[in-house]
């Protein structure tokens, strides 16, 4: 049976949780083009902050080490403007035609990070992605949960480490709390423990998929 | 005497509007730098969007031409990412060490391009602005007002047009619409007829400034 493609699925991860052995998120995210493919599912892939020409600059920008410090401020409206291209120009275009978007971080990345990790109120997130957001909102998200001790190390091990993974243990235990959070308060956000084995989380995020696909074709 | 120097002054002007004999923004913030010295006031210059490193390389990317189009909410968000960085790195630190700010544009051009000029609502602009802008207001905005069409036809005399300087005429003409609506209900923002002869358009600029300092001096 062929699935209609209504839907917008996003899927985003916390960083750094890259495993030594391939159990992290590009692994995670080959899981997801697989299973699309089998369920011949018309999808797109775009990443965050970026997925646009305009988009990949912002990202440059936030993730490059300047001589000045960037104020929270600034780092999260870069997120948003690059939020906003992307949306206008891929994400919103993509659904009109019936194409999934599979997406590499989301909206609720800026919450953990920005929310979490630098303490942005809620209401200023909030009116941020009213702005940028408008109506959309992911159907289906998970979020690959690993403590950041052991994330942290892992990401150390494969190489240098961009400005904001050069953060702090506490900034990214507030980000890990802050996802954690909403993700109990939304449950269209499927939380997978990412420090079982690779079996464990491949089967896992096979689970969440089954059990979204077989809603889908039960509405 | 000398003027104690606790105050954030902060003048910008229409675009496009430079004279083809010289009375446009960057002549009339000469005028200006003039008269600070000449009241031995303490004070920098800055402009917007840029006024940082990082500001700069926003202001590229948002002045510069792309493949794709810019949404209307990217740029806002380029924009008021710019003026974050600028205001906390730059502003704030010269405020607290009591040194003025005269500012080649700042948040009121926001209001009136992105507000009038691209039509985004004003609960979307002041949501930004709180987000950024906390408490800090300009003591004094000097508008030098001039017709578009006069505007236009002088900007394409001095060379290339960028991105938003080759809007359509309409658009200067929201965007002019809603400078005067604004200054208007703001009695610091004090505007200039820009289409008069250059000696009176510098006689009304000295004119706002001498009303500024006597009443700062009376205060």
């Amino acid at each position: 049976m062929i699935i209609t493609v209504f839907k917008f699925a996003i899927f985003w991860f916390t960083l750094p949780l890259k495993k030594k052995f391939g159990c992290g998120k590009s692994t995670a995210i080959a899981l997801c083009q697989n299973y699309f493919k089998q369920k011949k599912v018309s999808y797109i892939d775009v990443r965050e902050p970026g997925g646009t020409p305009l988009a990949e600059s912002l990202r440059e920008l936030v993730k490059a080490e300047h001589q000045e410090v960037m104020s929270p401020e600034a780092e999260l409206l870069i997120m948003y403007a690059a939020r906003a291209q992307l949306v206008t120009n891929i994400i919103v275009p993509a659904l009109n035609r019936n194409t999934w978007v599979l997406a590499d971080r989301h909206d609720l990345s800026s919450q953990a990070y920005q929310g979490g990790g630098r303490e942005i109120s809620s209401n200023t997130l909030s009116s941020l992605a009213n702005i940028v957001l408008k109506e959309l909102k992911p159907d289906l998200t998970i979020y690959l949960d690993l403590d950041p001790k052991i994330g942290l190390a892992r990401a150390a091990q494969r190489g240098a480490l961009d400005r904001i993974e050069q953060e702090q243990l506490t900034f990214f235990q507030r980000t890990r709390a802050k996802y954690l959070e909403i993700a109990q308060s939304d449950n269209t956000i499927k939380t997978v423990d990412a420090s079982q084995t690779i079996e464990n989380v491949h089967q896992d995020i096979i689970n969440v998929l089954n059990d979204f696909f077989n809603a889908e074709v039960n509405k």
